[in-house]
């Protein structure tokens, strides 16, 4: 088998970056041009990402009182904010806001890492026509194909929004089957969180409805898959997929810690592997649940995920500072719930009763029923004295979401109230870690910054290019077309079609949502994926090449 | 009349700065003892200190879609979380919160500039017995006494919480009388706000209880007294009160530029008049009515103020730039109303709303009544649509309070919502800007800072020195009794008490609230003001020394 490999190089702008063909047809990046306007000492091998879904600053308050008013790892490594929206929204949602993480692009609320095909908003470059919901190279393959090691860690399910925005790209983001085959295609290094089920066809309430076996193809890939907290920390090898349950993980006051990591275990072992190339690496790590949380207005659950992050990120500082080549950032899609407390009491008093809550509202779902509910409280949240009304708002809850009703009455007792079960407008906090201490409010020259720029400030500290990408990962299967090939869809195998593309004798096959390219009965890796947005088919230019 | 003074120098710990005690009995500071711990880039002559009075981030937030998205002036300079709690609550009050930043120390909730008598939360200092209760030297001692310039300016009365910290103590914020007599006595420079009535009496709702026409002593004093933005315009002196209305001025939205200046206006007239001495100046500059709109739960009112905080801000980065010797910052004393914006529409659609909103609720309180009101709020907010329930709403609003239901039903349009009518214990935004770019996190390593650290860094980049003013500008009158001096209150003239201090044939008479001392017929300005809290008389070391 002939593999062809694109070189991302070492190139800060497109100009600056020029490409060459070679002989056997395949675009290669000039990796000798390593020009970059980033000074030396800007420079760094490996940077970890964290993005915290849903968290607000005024989680981070609460959560610090929590702990009676110390500070939280973060916050000495505060320091900017970052305006969220979308292309088409003041308010975004996930999948548009982590994909300005992982593309440096604003695009529609909704979707995975496409350009807009909807402008609505102030800031956002223009699409041109042949552009619009063209997939969007992450920094994901600009580290990849830069021979970098790649790792994401989340404790969602893989297809959620946000991981999904780095290794995946679809029109609305609950395409749930095609992300996770693009995913295991995606060349990833190392991916741990929950969402086994949708690796797997099965009678799980999450499965795979085009009936393959992905965990085979991981293997047949060389990965370990490991499902469980030994198997992850007995593992020896450096490309490895975590699932460690079929849905999301545990909240981390939830989690058996015999059977699940921990983010913070999971941001070690990631770590661990990954910085084994030395080449570096990009991690991204997603807080997932805050945001859940935040939905639910839970103030408990909101603390677990926050201090879950926080624990998660001082392991990724450990090494940076170690390291001395790694920046740490934290960002979050957007904030969650509108959290707002107001408290004249003392610390110790607030704190007195925030500890009595050992579980989130989701890990006493198991075992609260309408009859044992006041000795689960009891046992849990020390809410020993309910009221006649928060009884019956309790039995009511358990009809239908007992979250909020037990946020709210921990949330009377604390001043803790939530605006909205959805999203809010406001800024989210950038916390920041630099061996030079150069962060991206230096980078954007602003304490005030675009989302978009934490991925730009990524490719200027890296000396990763996504610009050039641009133009090379994904190209318009009219391309095809223009070569005098024809271009049909073979839906043979309704839940795997395939692009056929026929020139004389010629004939290519590639299959949607993998990096595959068939030629000749031969099996082609290819440097990305062949994606299918709205009936559109988007291939790499190493595709296209392969038609003479 | 002898006049004695004390020097501050320039000096950054207690240590650093030894006393030296002259022949006449005065303590003087060793001026010549100038080293510091800031390298000398550090170093600025000017202060300009802006506090957002109830500001939070996310009332920043709004206002930015109010213009459209487009960025603030003050975004670029964001640059850390400030935390704000009190001695005795999470979420503080203004008198506690700005005394944090007037004087470096946490003090309990409703007090001005003292220290506290009650401490109940996490990395405060002990107090010692002797000392639970003594006012504390504020920046506005510290710059004056180095022969720097000082003023501030506000929006509000001038007794109002924030103003009061800079320029006088109290056990509890509301005692206005005294307050107003100590600002009067304080030494500042330039002062321009609201609250005239609290200089004379008379029978407006606001006036003096005790008689004293207060606008004599400034004009006695070498001060300028205007009373209109005519007035303020035409000055040509560097000594100026300049109160603009009876009760606080109006907002900016609604003020009448012919009669009141705007704060920006005020900011500029302030610097251009204290930036004369080559000493420099410290300013604080308060945006007062934030907070107010914030309790008032008023959306339109909270982006009047931080639109005419920002243009404030804007004059003084203006003059920062161009001196080159001057740092600027932003702080809040606490959050107040918690505002949340969940909005899904765009920035066209937003701005479409708001900007029908011409004046706060505030502005349209003298004109709307039972009768007009449809016809007033069409006019002002473009509300030409009330539904049967607004309507009554605005009816019962109307005996009440009208703002909170004017702001509900303009958030109702925007997805702006309150969640309180109080004070959040949320993290508040620092803005900074200093010619080295070295900021209040640099000094205090951490993005996320205590609210006393920024009046730390204050003294760090002038070298001017609070802990040593500490021991001499404020001691116990218990220290005539330790000479065997007999002290008494002569209460002959009920609102104006003086402490009487009898040794032998020496008689020292130390008016209350002011910064005199009267020997023998004679009166001397003393350094600092001589003031009773809670029945203990405190009064500068300079006073004690009178009695031999």
């Amino acid at each position: 088998m002939m593999r062809k490999r694109w070189f991302a190089g070492i190139c800060t702008t497109a100009l600056s970056c020029s490409l060459l063909v070679g002989g056997n047809g395949v675009t290669y990046a000039n990796a000798a041009t390593t020009t970059t306007d980033a000074s030396p000492n800007k420079q760094v091998k490996n940077v970890i990402l964290f993005i915290t879904d849903g968290m607000s600053l005024s989680d981070v308050n609460l959560t610090r009182w929590y702990q009676g008013g110390k500070p939280l790892t973060i916050d000495k490594y505060f320091s900017g904010l970052v305006r969220t929206y979308s292309t088409d929204s003041i308010t975004t949602d996930s999948a548009a806001g982590a994909s300005a993480y992982s593309t440096g692009h604003k695009i529609k609320s909704e979707s995975v890492a496409i350009l807009p095909d909807k402008i609505t908003m102030p800031f956002v470059d223009a699409v041109k026509p042949g552009d619009l919901n063209k997939p969007l190279p992450t920094i994901m393959d600009a580290a990849r194909l830069a021979g970098k090691s790649t790792g994401t860690v989340f404790t969602c399910e893989l297809t959620d929004a946000t991981p999904a925005t780095f290794l995946s790209h679809a029109y609305t983001r609950d395409n749930a089957d095609s992300i996770s085959e693009q995913m295991v295609y995606s060349g990833v290094d190392v991916l741990l969180g929950g969402g086994a089920g949708y690796l797997v066809p099965g009678k799980e309430d999450i499965n795979r409805k085009d009936g393959e076996d992905l965990t085979k193809v991981l293997k047949s890939n060389g990965y370990e898959y490991v499902t469980d907290k030994a198997g992850l920390m007995n593992s020896k090898t450096n490309k490895i997929w975590g699932l460690f349950n079929t849905e999301a993980l545990d909240a981390d006051f939830d989690l058996n810690p015999k059977e699940q990591p921990s983010l913070a275990e999971m941001t070690k072992v990631a770590v661990d592997k990954l910085s084994q190339n030395e080449k570096g690496f990009v991690l991204m790590v997603e807080a997932s649940q805050i945001d859940w949380y935040g939905h639910d207005n839970d103030p408990v659950g909101i603390i677990s995920e926050t201090l879950a992050f926080d624990k998660a990120f001082k392991e990724a500082i450990d090494f940076a500072k170690k390291d001395g080549n790694t920046a740490v950032l934290s960002v979050s899609d957007h904030a969650t719930g509108g959290l707002n407390m107001t408290n004249y009491d003392s610390a110790t008093d607030l704190v007195s009763v925030l500890k009595k809550a050992k579980h989130t509202s989701y890990g006493i779902e198991g075992i609260i029923n309408e009859k044992n509910f006041k000795q689960v409280l009891a046992e849990n949240y020390g809410l020993s004295d309910l009221t006649k009304e928060e009884a019956k708002a309790v039995r009511e809850g358990l009809k239908d979401n007992l979250s909020p009703v037990i946020g709210k009455i921990i949330g009377e007792k604390i001043g803790v109230t939530f605006s909205t079960d959805d999203h809010t407008s406001e800024e989210i906090g950038l916390f920041a870690y630099h061996p030079a201490n150069f962060k991206p409010t230096d980078f954007a020259q602003s304490g005030v910054i675009q989302n978009t720029d934490v991925n730009k400030y990524i490719q200027n500290v890296t000396g990763l290019d996504l610009t050039s990408l641009e133009n090379t990962l994904f190209v318009s299967g009219q391309k095809f077309k223009d070569k005098g090939a024809t271009v049909t869809i073979d839906k043979t195998d309704k839940t795997n079609p395939v692009v056929l593309v026929k020139k004389a004798s010629q004939t290519l096959k590639l299959p949607i949502d993998k990096n595959l390219a068939i030629v000749d009965g031969k099996t082609i890796k290819l440097n990305a994926l062949t994606v299918m947005i709205e009936g559109k088919i988007w291939v790499s230019q190493e595709a296209v090449d392969l038609i003479k």
